[in-house]
């Protein structure tokens, strides 16, 4: 399998916009605020208004975006009632028809990541009947224990025509003090994108990509850059543009001459672009549909208008 | 805070032995996948199995062992019914005194990590209430996203009396592909390493070890006894032991000359160490024992024996 599924949903949208789906208690409208107030303030009543957040969030931006990524670790926070919000909202996602990349950054040695992998790439075998936990179509992994953690994903990609996003060089202040450092004369991250070229999984589908992708920083525009050159098979998730402070510019460079080979994640910059209350899930709208835009504009000057191709 | 309450808990027990809680649906004893079977082979049911188990485990193991890590992955795999078997397993072991460690191995961007460790090692502040999520001690991290991420765990291991075990070098196959990369004259390994030294984190207590703990295998014995020297504020969480191939004398590389410092796990070979059906508990229990006294017999030949000091 291949990177196709994702990048056909992109060109019907016509939209490289991927709306992260990051809900946080202090940050949502006062009127689910005043729910979760009148229901004791429990875990419970938290991950109720997130999902009902979510779903307005959703319908909000589905018109102009192809791909939305859960951050799971907003969801760990509310324990299992966030969990189960968690799942909720990746079910309705999917009713949008949205492609939804599982944030979840796992990786561990082999038996366990088949474990995760099952959960939230694939299904889990209960003596016989296959199961789904998660429904996501694709996850973003950690590269610290090599191939054996990547291959047990990969796997799952390949058979559920998923995909995985390997943490090539991330978009925090501190991704250097590991990812930078020097061997021999390239860098960490690099070692870590040969684990995406050297795998066997790395088929090329109809667009040139292969379901094994890549995190890779917007705040990082020149790596960005040369990344896109060094994995030209490999499509690109791109955080760190808005809130985190990469440019919509600054993020063209993930992509290839077509104006395909990634996606642009913006998460704060849209879900809380909101200040009148009652209208809050137009504003989204208009967030989303801004960025899109902000997005399709920066490829149109970079000469990279995937939807003329 | 420091590593001192786990200590204190080994001491008592006179074990270093982790028993790790690594479900698998198909490895547990007759009568509960027939009751699985009977329901209708759900997630559900497979989750209330697990859990059932979990608590004869627990029980069997609970006098040789001081520290219990259940691998979430395994539970996730069960989807939200089985993160609720995790969380009322966590709340089992804490009844039984037990010291647990969420083998979790996150690790993301800082606001990210914030989140996770919110919920697994502190609680999540509901419009001024504080609810835990998960009750576990510790938590397993990933050091790629460097200190943004690690702090961020640190800062809820300090506040609340818990500890991070960071990954240093893993106990895979291919832990050398990224981990053993050569930085100038060192290895990635220690570059990771050196994240616990200089940590604002790194506060050592009675016994001279912080809370900042580090994960390295027992299948690398010569690695482990360097970074024994090198690491010497860091307690040890030694995976590797018995099912992956690593020996009891292997693992005694971890420990200090006091004969302190780490802990051991097992995980299939003390929960899965049954093959009659109808006394599997106490076959659990024998295992258990075992596991105890050959880590403690290795660590005599060592010299190190740290139930006499």
């Amino acid at each position: 399998m291949s990177a196709d599924r994702l990048i056909k949903k992109i060109m019907e949208k016509k939209s490289v916009l991927c709306v992260g789906l990051d809900p946080v208690v202090d940050k949502l409208p006062n009127v689910l605020k005043q729910e979760i107030e009148m229901q004791g303030k429990t875990l419970e009543a938290a991950a109720e208004a997130v999902y009902k957040f979510n779903t307005v969030v959703l319908d909000a931006v589905a018109p102009y975006t192809a791909v939305v990524k859960p951050q799971v670790a907003f969801y760990e926070a509310l324990g299992v009632p966030g969990l189960e919000a968690y799942r909720k909202t990746i079910e309705y996602a999917k009713k949008l028809d949205l492609y939804v990349i599982a944030d979840i950054k796992r990786g561990d040695i082999g038996t366990t990541s088949e474990a995760y992998a099952q959960a939230h790439l694939g299904y889990t075998n209960i003596l016989g009947e296959k199961r789904r936990a998660f429904e996501s179509d694709a996850v973003t992994i950690n590269p610290y224990l090599g191939d054996d953690s990547n291959h047990a994903f990969s796997q799952w990609a390949a058979k559920e025509d998923g995909m995985t996003f390997l943490l090539v060089k991330t978009s925090n202040k501190t991704s250097s003090q590991l990812q930078n450092q020097k061997v021999g004369e390239r860098f960490v991250f690099d070692v870590v994108g040969d684990m995406l070229k050297d795998s066997p999984y790395a088929i090329k589908g109809e667009y040139g990509y292969t379901p094994l992708g890549a995190v890779v920083g917007a705040t990082h525009p020149e790596e960005l850059s040369l990344l896109r050159s060094s994995l030209e098979g490999s499509f690109f998730l791109i955080p760190g543009y808005g809130a985190q402070g990469g440019s919509a510019d600054d993020a063209t460079n993930g992509f290839d001459e077509r104006g395909l080979g990634a996606v642009v994640n913006s998460s704060r910059g849209v879900i809380y672009a909101f200040n009148e209350e009652a209208n809050y899930g137009a504003q989204i709208a208009e967030a989303a549909q801004q960025s899109r835009d902000d997005l399709n504009a920066a490829l149109e000057r970079a000469g990279k208008t995937y939807w003329e191709a």
